[in-house]
């Protein structure tokens, strides 16, 4: 690849040098590699936020592209290093479920215990600079990933949460939820914050002045929304927060 | 152009994918392009704001930039997509006048229409992503402004503001006005925040510890200053707040 | 160079547009050029957290990278624009302690007085948009360091702190102090926020939920951490707070 894509999702935030810091090894090793931030603002130690981070963003870039993703609240210890093949392009990321949403398709994952591929001496405190930016770039660099480890099965998983749940806030105050249209019956009201909401809307411009209503948003989950305003504000929840999916109601 | 250069405007911050997706989008389209980011942080739906930013920003960049700007409050309803060139750059953009003051130019503008060059399936709340990421990613690439649509006359164009007033506050806490420096007559006092500002400065350096004073700002823009401090802190004023520029008096 | 890398720190944070704009020079300039941020977080004015940021960063980028350092509180004022040649990198910025660390190394350093490298007019107000990128740029393009001015030796340097203290504090509470793994002897205590911390880890995962410990920081200087915490807040320290080092204790 002549402009290997190699992204970068941390919790590194962008006030400290880290994320530069990484660049500046990927570009040593792989002067041609495009370097793309996806997000660095993952709260701290947030696994979950970040999986979910990894899986929107990675369908939208070309095959082969690398991606990156340290939030790694177990740095130093015994977790694993780990890469991973899944539908033609390649994840590198602590073994701590930051993949679970992406390992959830057929993966090839390896362990990676090539050392000789890490920047040397490897701290204990900063594994993006001295494992997982080198191996990214050394696999952009033409490294096969079978070289860098033996293969595993036994990566680590998240349960997938089975109740309704918000998965995240975004921006805009959108309450981005764990259910996709199918889990939507006909009549059916979402409760949340205290609130039933029953219109399902295809654009927020249909959406009546502080209506409060649900809509397909672009990561392909259901949320919930109000028009050029913030849902989180109005119905005052946050990631995490229950909500409860009823039927028999008459759709608005 | 062998390194075509695309600049993103928007007001999806740092925090969501959404900045990193849309360039996932062009690099698989227009894999040799430069993407830079201008700024994601325009508050919310604030189209006075990213029309600022576009108009400032784009006078440094080379000719046959390619400009996208996205806060689109009207994402997924009737308002059109369009193309413009102007001053021998391209700017993308919905057309709800972000780009109102670039368009004072002559310019040429496109209702794109050629659905062809859309990402599919075309979401309802993600343009940025579905249309406009990749329609600038194929001009990129070397698609013809005239055959992404029609030319049309009637896009969105703002009223100018007619009185003295504040565009804006910078992050050094400079208050940007709407006054150019021909507008500042000989004895001129400008009356802001309840004070009155008389001395023009030629450079931060010039002033008084806590003088509040005038400065011919980066953007063209006459500026109140603190030197090393806020002057919208010290004058309690934000975007919008009105001034007024009297003459007559001695300037210091 | 194919792909020279110009590096960009700067207070001028995010939400305006200054970052972009001094891309958009630097490219019409060096259209090959790579440019990686480090950080636009700097607190506006803040030299010595420049130079921080600097001075760890640098290391990790290859040789003949150019770092652009712009935190300049004194623009417009007769403080000269600096370029250096230290250990094979180049750094560009204020004469204003900025490369205070940097310059401690062998460094040959430059006024540069080269106008016709400058961006015209040039501003009295944004330095980084009329000087600094585009000398970089220049720089990046094969201009010898040697044709931008003369060579001077009494550039600004920074009085090194003799007292222990706090250099920063990063994103995830962890409290960078400006001692090194030598500067603490057998049976020490760090006396920092009421609190007298006497255990050395190697890692993060080797403390208990809520202990205070030391550790040396991925920067090289040790750092007072909390596992999964927020040493700054359980200290209720920030930059510039002053700790002690006493001896004699039974490390832990």
């Amino acid at each position: 690849m002549e402009h290997p894509i190699i992204t970068l999702t941390t919790d590194f935030g962008l006030s400290d040098p880290f994320v530069g810091i990484m660049k500046g090894v990927i570009l040593g090793i792989a002067p041609g590699a495009r370097v793309v931030d996806i997000t660095h603002e993952i709260p701290s130690h947030d696994i979950a936020e970040a999986a979910f981070a990894i899986d929107f963003a990675h369908r939208y870039f070309p095959d082969r592209s690398i991606h990156v993703v340290v939030v790694d609240p177990g740095v130093g210890s015994a977790r694993r290093p780990i890469a991973a093949a899944v539908r033609g392009q390649v994840f590198v990321a602590p073994d701590n479920g930051v993949l679970a949403r992406i390992l959830e398709a057929p993966a090839e994952v390896y362990h990676i215990t090539n050392t000789g591929l890490f920047r040397r001496p490897v701290s204990r405190t900063f594994h993006g600079r001295d494992i997982f930016a080198p191996v990214a770039a050394h696999l952009a660099s033409g490294t096969a990933l079978a070289s860098i480890g033996s293969r595993i099965e036994d990566y680590v998983m998240l349960p997938a949460s089975t109740r309704p749940s918000v998965l995240r806030v975004d921006k805009f105050g959108n309450v981005i939820t764990n259910l996709r249209l199918d889990d939507l019956p006909a009549g059916f009201a979402i409760r949340i914050g205290g609130r039933s909401v029953r219109r399902l809307l295809d654009s927020y411009e249909d959406a009546a002045a502080g209506e409060v209503f649900a809509i397909e948003g672009s990561a392909g989950f259901i949320e919930i929304s109000v028009k050029r305003g913030s849902a989180a504000k109005t119905l005052q929840v946050g990631a995490g927060a229950e909500i409860e999916v009823e039927t028999g109601h008459a759709n608005q």
